[in-house]
């Protein structure tokens, strides 16, 4: 991603320069051409001779020209440093820029700034309709103000698109499916938002919920994306047994209505309709066991029927799905895996051909890989781009093979620090100072203390359990501070110096579990600040000191586990989350549309559910009560009501309530509104279930096969690289880089090495580049042998048309020897 | 199963000869002593050469002792189709019958009369609970009549123990638990049943509540033993979850008492105790969104506080507990797979060297292998028996090796048949009635007639929704019969004939589906009839007509292997489902106990759910309606009333209202009753669930890997072996068989098959074996490699000290060559 903020700075300051410079360069307009004739993305460009070469003169000769070889090789890195962004991003090969014009759209389009603008605009039309008719009350606009914001927004994305467009290539950009579906619905809005403003009031406007598709088509949204993609995946078989599920449930319905019909005190069976509308709701359980009861009480035996249908349907058929779904999510996230690997290879396959010369086909070298990381990632030290090419030059030998290079995505992440020669942070200070900083080490390292703190934590825990069962309800938090908060609340503020003081920052912010001690505490502290000083709404701070609980189930391997995994998953969870919003909010804007204001209390007097809806004083025997139903409070009256309400009928429970009540107050056809809904969040939730089972089946089995424990206790348990540097090398790289680019200030970091050697005397420096482990470094382990088969049917289809062609002409090598394609 | 009961009747008819013969037998008296030394079970029988050989005489010698010979081979048959029979039923070695007394008791408790003893009595005593205090109505019987009953079988059960006693012996039968349990609560229900007889009226009883262990206990429920162990096998993972669950629960509990306490008009969160029941009500729905409420009409945002807790405890940590008794359960059946197939092998190990002898130590002869069958499958025809040893002897070599013979348990099963010269039943009839039947036979076979049968059901799908949807509710079905009920079932009849005689009717009942097909066929001709004759009682068989649409089913391949994977689940289902109802059982004694009639119409008055009790006129504005609660009907006033209420808390749906209701009539710690209800069946429900994406994923996985469609449409793919049989062969076993048991009519089938031979004037014949394919066989081919691990790993553990020394010692044979051992 950092990448392309350098492009474009280079764009940007010396915009002429790269103009003159593409055009003569013949990497590009050659790949253009291959481009053209071959556009299925990926591996295997073929040469069509004769329309290759518009070549503006002789081509470069390495040792003549050698001012325009530098300009040919920038224009390398540059485009290597493309392709393994492609690589990284899983863009397709396809929409490489092909030309100067297209790479400086390309360039423009690929970076921070633009991407934070495509997502702005995506958020700022969702937003909308917060303001827009059925508004929040208090976000209320004017139709003319938020219409204007509108527009100006879909202008911002039309921008986009004409961007892409100039960088695509109208070919490609036509039959670029998602930025087709895109271009369509923005004319649509364009259209309507100009209608509003003419007519200065809304119509019914049901494509505003198409607009979730401008924030899932910006680079940002990419894990809403895959989702997606894998909802979609997984939507045949669903359906499938969906339908079998819908089957048996008409067949039951049929069989409910012949068997219950003539009891006429049966609201649920009495028509065809009603009785498939019951057993719909009731294979959600939402009815249950109400929709029994009239039945029962006239035959106890027809509970027999209700038990055939939920056995087969609720206990049986619902399983079903969670298992298909499940089988086929396995297999996509598999075969997703896969690509995206060899996506990667691919990318790197495209970014070596680049970067090794006729001289040296067969390896990068320093100079090279330094110039590539320059255009790839430009805010990384002169040190770290030096020792990520020493972590990919395992052998030692003085180049890169591509073998080696094939690492480099792996290696790109590290975040490097030399190896300390001393164990702690106050190795370096006197002493006295350091017994004492010794001693806290020891203390808050030692096992007494961490099972001090345990058991002070449950103290404290049955403390407050006990404290609160104490308390009258009715009670004011901010009046009363417990001597017991102050105490516990101490003694975690000592325990947090504590282990500041004996692990050092570093150390202890590198820990989650210290992470969220520090977190909770300061968060107390912050409370009893509130407390002191009677700011009521921040009274909810106080509340959470319950959380220092958590810390307990550290105790417990599985626990551990569990919350470690739980971590991990978080940013799928979260790219699923945002999905199901994004379903959500179409789903809310229909409703608005729809179903606005038609519920409100003592409605819906002709449904079965009016009890619900009711607000009035009730009359029952002798006594006169207040019977409140609160149902009218879930409605669809703006966009946030309509989340809480969509949320609810994704829980299920009661969800018929909401249904009947809106029907009730529109037409039947508004149960399709809520059924397609409950389908559709079935669907989501189903794969949510699928994501989690799969990915803690896969962590256990991953740990069962490699026979370690998941996640050591304290350690980071990440990937971790070595490179040691001597002296030599170090004065050497210097000189290189001072030679290739002399005016450059990172060479300080390099030099920071050399000054690191003199003061601790020694020849070498050991660097150690650590990351975190990611779900694909596990795959990677599990899928080894799988991996490695994929890799040789991809060597087998793709190699012998290698792209190697390009850098071939380019500077007229000869042919790669044979076993490079090993 | 089958062996026991000829080792019955051996054992009742020659009652004497057969204890004379044990006495003799050095056999039996060995593993005896052995037994005494290592109780351990299963492998490795030491010989302490001290206390073994209480020989009344000479060890038997192969020539001199021909006749004592012959019986102690027989002796040897028999003890080998026990050790078999051990195998088959997964019985420890170490309650092996260990001498004559033992081996009578052991005989007469393993037959099927004796089985049947045991089921029944276990049933008996728990169907005495429809009949006693709160009995249901009808089947109200005096004390002392139930009572009385419950003493005779309890006397039945304390028989069948004593047997066990018997056979055991004192020091096997206190070390083995289940037993024991089981004569602890025999002895408190006998003491129980004659207070009861005495006192004349029922005491609190909750121990009835163990009742069902009499039925667990019993040969048949094997299963749900089994799933019971599998259940406790899932416990421990599952209990850190739920403690994860309860800890949130708890937290939350009391963010939300210091929340909501504050709102006067919340009684969901007024006290501490009430927030945790509302939160853990609110883990299953139930009372969602009604808990949220008044809260969220207070202030909107308090919606975040639900959202939030429900996000962490029903989608992530629910999902978790699945997960992790999904992953356990994995391993579980992966491990029970094991321990049977090693304990099957160890059965064939201990079987083999009881039927080699000095002569020949590495292989059965046919005649030993026919002694071992006549115990082992008494009713098997001598036909069968010689094909089931041609099967098993694949080289054709002269004697069954032990590597044929562990491939006892896959040949055992096979149902035997001569592959016909012709293909249809009709080839042997005169050419005109050939040509007839050959014709409707290529008419049922052809595509054309399928899809038209295809057409014709679906068009009846939608006549009978149509049909349906015109009717006004309230008519009644046995006052017409719609002309296009009969013109249906016409089609069906007519097709069900020409398939009957175009396939003949073998092949037609050998599918499923055509079973299935003429059952629902003939229950829509039964329910004409009932029609007709005006049945009402039977009027229910017209309303199943709609299944016929099942067959539509049939013409996507998913949907076949979805049914046809029901089908092989069933057995599993049913046993979890027994599981599930002995649950119930216990559940519904103790709620029979305490909550018999505490809910009745119009109570709970003081309760948050007095309206689902309520049945009272009341006047809302100006109208006057009869308000209905029929919650009074989910009661604990029977057995029958406690399982429906216990079916409607598993569905978990306004479970709570059940709960409140007896709360509110009772005291507080009701609530612990349904909440560790709701925590038992989400166990048990996890483990159905866990089950049944297991056994899809598995099939799902198997197919892929075996690269075959799971099941071929028509063919039932079942396991097939096939046995040539020459007219030598089969004279000269014919021979053997004569001389080995001359007086046996057995003989017959194999007289038959040179009759066929004689017919068909072939001189051999080709028998084909088949039988259905189970779970085991998939098992098999999918842990193809890992059981020849097991194999390795059993040999190296168990071979060296082989029980193969028995035998030596009796026939006094020279050690096994080695290479028996590899």
């Amino acid at each position: 991603m950092e990448c392309s903020s350098v492009l474009v700075e280079t764009a940007g300051i010396h915009d002429n320069s790269v103009e003159l410079t593409l055009e003569e360069s013949p990497a590009l307009i050659s790949s253009f051409c291959n481009e053209l004739d071959c556009m299925d993305g990926g591996g295997g460009y073929d040469i069509v001779n004769n329309q290759v070469i518009p070549t503006p003169g002789p081509p470069p000769n390495y040792r003549s020209h050698n001012a325009s070889l530098q300009q040919s090789w920038e224009m390398n890195y540059q485009e290597a440093a493309i392709y393994l962004q492609e690589g990284e991003n899983n863009d397709k090969f396809f929409t490489h820029p092909r030309n100067p014009k297209a790479l400086a759209a390309y360039l423009f389009a690929h970076n921070h700034l633009f991407y934070m603008m495509e997502l702005l605009t995506g958020v700022l039309l969702m937003v909308l309709s917060l303001c827009e008719a059925p508004a929040v009350p208090s976000l209320r606009l004017d139709v003319y103000v938020h219409a204007t914001l509108e527009l100006l927004a879909l202008v911002m994305v039309a921008f986009e698109l004409c961007m892409k467009l100039r960088w695509l290539g109208f070919h490609t950009f036509i039959r670029h499916k998602r930025t087709m579906v895109k271009t369509c619905v923005l004319l649509l809005q364009f259209v309507e938002a100009i209608v509003v403003l003419i007519r200065q009031t809304s119509h019914l406007r049901v494509t505003r919920a198409l607009r979730p598709i401008f924030l899932v088509d910006c680079r940002y949204c990419g894990a809403v994306r895959r989702n997606l993609r894998q909802i979609f995946q997984s939507l045949p078989p669903f359906i499938d047994i969906l339908l079998l599920l819908l089957f048996f449930m008409v067949i039951f319905a049929i069989l409910g209505f012949c068997l219950f019909s003539p009891n006429t005190s049966d609201p649920y069976f009495n028509t065809l309709e009603n009785s498939i509308v019951s057993l719909f709701v009731l294979v959600t359980t939402a009815n249950f066991p109400d929709v029994m009861m009239p039945a029962y009480s006239r035959n106890r035996w027809s509970c027999v029927f209700f038990i055939v249908y939920l056995s087969i349907e609720l206990y049986f058929i619902m399983n079903l799905l969670l298992a298909v779904v499940f089988d086929t999510f396995n297999g996509v996230e598999k075969m997703k895996f896969k690509s995206l690997l060899l996506h990667k290879r691919s990318a790197i396959d495209h970014a070596f051909q680049l970067l090794v010369s006729r001289q040296r086909p067969m390896g990068v070298s320093l100079k090279q890989f330094d110039g590539l990381m320059r255009f790839y990632r430009p805010r990384m030290s002169s040190r770290d781009r030096f020792l990520t090419y020493k972590a990919l030059n395992t052998a030692g030998a003085p180049m890169l093979s591509l073998d080696d290079f094939y690492k480099f995505y792996e290696v790109i992440g590290l975040k490097w620090k030399a190896r300390r020669s001393g164990e702690h942070w106050f190795d370096d200070l006197p002493h006295t100072t350091f017994l004492i900083f010794k001693g806290i080490n020891l203390l808050v390292k030692s096992k007494a203390f961490q099972y001090t703190m345990y058991v002070v934590v449950a103290v404290n825990g049955v403390w407050i359990l006990v404290e609160t069962y104490m308390l009258n309800s009715g009670f004011s938090w901010s009046r009363m501070v417990p001597w017991s908060y102050i105490v516990f609340l101490t003694i975690y503020g000592v325990e947090v110096l504590l282990k500041l003081t004996g692990l050092g920052p570093l150390a202890y912010f590198s820990s989650g579990w210290n992470l969220f001690d520090f977190s909770v505490t300061v968060f107390a502290f912050l409370g009893l600040i509130t407390l002191a000083f009677d700011m009521e709404p921040f009274y909810f701070i106080v509340v959470l000191r319950p959380l220092q609980l958590l810390r307990l189930f550290k105790i417990k391997q599985r626990y551990r586990n569990v919350l470690d995994t739980m971590f991990e998953l978080f940013p799928r969870m979260a790219s699923l989350g945002l999905t199901l919003i994004i379903f959500y909010y179409s789903f809310a804007i229909v409703g608005m549309e729809f179903f606005a204001d038609v519920v409100y209390p003592n409605c819906c007097n002709t449904s079965t559910v009016a009890d619900s809806y009711r607000q009035i004083n009730v009359t029952i025997g002798n006594r006169t009560v207040l019977d409140e139903g609160y149902y009218y409070l879930n409605n669809f009256n703006n966009i946030l009501s309509s989340f809480v309400t969509l949320f609810e009928l994704t829980v299920v429970n009661n969800w018929y309530i909401t249904m009947e009540g809106v029907t009730s107050m529109t037409t039947h056809w508004s149960r399709l509104y809520f059924m397609t809904f409950y389908i559709v969040t079935m669907v989501v939730m189903t794969i949510i279930v699928a994501f989690i089972l799969d990915a803690f089946v896969f962590r256990m089995n991953y740990s069962r096969k490699n026979k370690e424990p998941l996640l050591d206790p304290e350690d980071e348990n990440g990937i971790v690289f070595e490179a040691e540097v001597s002296r030599d090398e170090a004065l050497a790289t210097l000189e290189l880089y001072k030679k290739t680019c002399p005016g450059l200030s990172s060479l300080n970091s390099l030099q920071g090495v050399l000054l690191a050697m003199d003061r601790s005397g020694s020849s070498s420096l050991v660097y150690l580049g650590r990351r975190s482990r990611t779900k694909s470094d596990l795959s990677m382990k599990m899928y080894e042998e799988e991996i490695q088969e994929w890799y040789a049917e991809y060597s087998r289809e793709n190699l012998p048309q290698s792209d190697r062609s390009l850098v071939e002409r380019e500077l007229d090598i000869p042919p790669p020897c044979p076993e490079r394609e090993s």
